[in-house]
């Protein structure tokens, strides 16, 4: 099943897409068991918006080795988790935005993210697999100036439409065999395994809950092992096998895009 | 206005406070002008529970300078943001559970919450001052050993029940000329002035909103001057004048109360 949320007539509707077609639904898969209401919509046009808003966005920072020994950092010994912030959140399709201050390299990172569905406390890790709706991907994009010299990631990685995330939730795909490829304007920029992480996804569930409650609709992004340099006026692609593709174009805030 | 939101038969419900009664209301304060409903409870027996579910939970660290010197941090030159985590908020009255493996020092900090009322985004400090909804109390509570020790905040600050914040958004006070007291079973503990802060609220919201929209609930902890140790089976108020006070019993996680 394919769960995506979609905007139609300016307002946020939760869809089942099936091929080329989006059922709409009578609610969110995060709260339930939607129907669908009968109506459908071509998927061709449709904006696509995050298929999911979550309560807690977590994030894990260092989880490939390749991106890990580019940093010089050492490898992690057990699962820690960071945050990202809603309000950077965008669909597929829509415009990552470089914001007119950002100077020096300005990165795409493709990551696979888990999307929780039931409540979830102490789990072991059956129970962690279990706990899964489905999975996403995210494009953790990257002011890297800003990211070395603030305090924090703040507007680094948390600027407007800094977190795109779809085209919608995957809920029957083995996550572990996957390729993540990252494509500038059709050329391959970045492949990698998703099964290459440090820690799966479900050491991060089993380590996480000892001490935190994940509720439906949290996401977890699972890092990625190379970045690659957005220029505005070209379009990032990252496909994730089994899952789809996620598009969206790079703009300047300036609002004229680069040409090359 | 005092807007609460209180568990009632199992649900939570928002009020508007009055005296020791608590109104029950049609809807949600950051969701536009609620009505009453005309049902009422008295305030004695109320579960509350956190104001507003943020969507972004942004935190200020170091913020105060006797804190920053305490750490041995060189005083902020700019208003940098970070995060804090939904799954970690409770309400007030409600326990601080002392998870089984914390060691060392686990202690409360007082802080101003600004909360969001209107969608902002490159905001002057007019603008800032007149997005907020009210203003709150929030206890960053912290596992030291934790904080010290691990490569983010996720458990030392995140840690299910270490948000306690509340009891209710106040719309009427200037929240700059106020005072933070911290005490522990009746006992004053660390008192301080809102208006010693190294940058205050609506310096924050201009920065933060060259980079982000801020949305109606989301949620600003303003940090604090002192850290103040938590012992389970002791009760922590933090009253900031004006506002109200945020109670907490803080409790063992193995259940039984440490008797001092």
């Amino acid at each position: 099943m394919r769960y995506a949320r979609i905007r139609l007539d300016g307002r946020p509707v939760h869809a089942e897409i099936d091929g080329d077609i989006a059922h709409l639904l009578d609610g969110s898969p995060v709260d339930g068991k939607p129907r669908r209401t009968g109506s459908s919509v071509p998927l061709g046009g449709v904006d696509f918006l995050p298929p999911v808003i979550p309560g807690v966005f977590y994030a894990v920072g260092l989880n490939y080795r390749a991106h890990i020994e580019h940093y010089g950092k050492p490898v992690p010994d057990r699962p820690e988790v960071g945050y990202r912030a809603n309000n950077a959140l965008t669909g597929a399709r829509l415009p990552i935005v470089k914001p007119a201050e950002v100077k020096g390299r300005f990165e795409a990172e493709g990551e696979l993210v888990a999307v929780i569905g039931r409540t979830l406390r102490r789990a072991g890790r059956a129970e962690a697999q279990e706990s899964i709706l489905g999975w996403t991907i995210g494009n953790d994009v990257s002011a890297r100036e800003w990211q070395h010299h603030d305090r924090t990631f703040w507007r680094s990685k948390n600027s407007d439409t800094f977190k795109p995330m779809g085209p919608w939730i995957e809920t029957d795909v083995d996550p572990l065999v996957q390729t993540t490829t990252v494509r500038i304007d059709g050329v391959v920029k970045a492949e990698f395994a998703t099964g290459d992480m440090v820690f799966d996804p479900f050491d991060y569930l089993v380590e996480m809950t000892k001490y935190l409650t994940l509720h439906p609709g949290d996401v977890l992004w699972m890092g990625a092992d190379s970045t690659v340099q957005l220029e505005p006026g070209s379009t990032v692609d990252i496909e994730i096998t089994g899952i789809g593709t996620l598009s969206n174009p790079v703009v300047d805030e300036r609002g004229t895009p680069h040409v090359q």
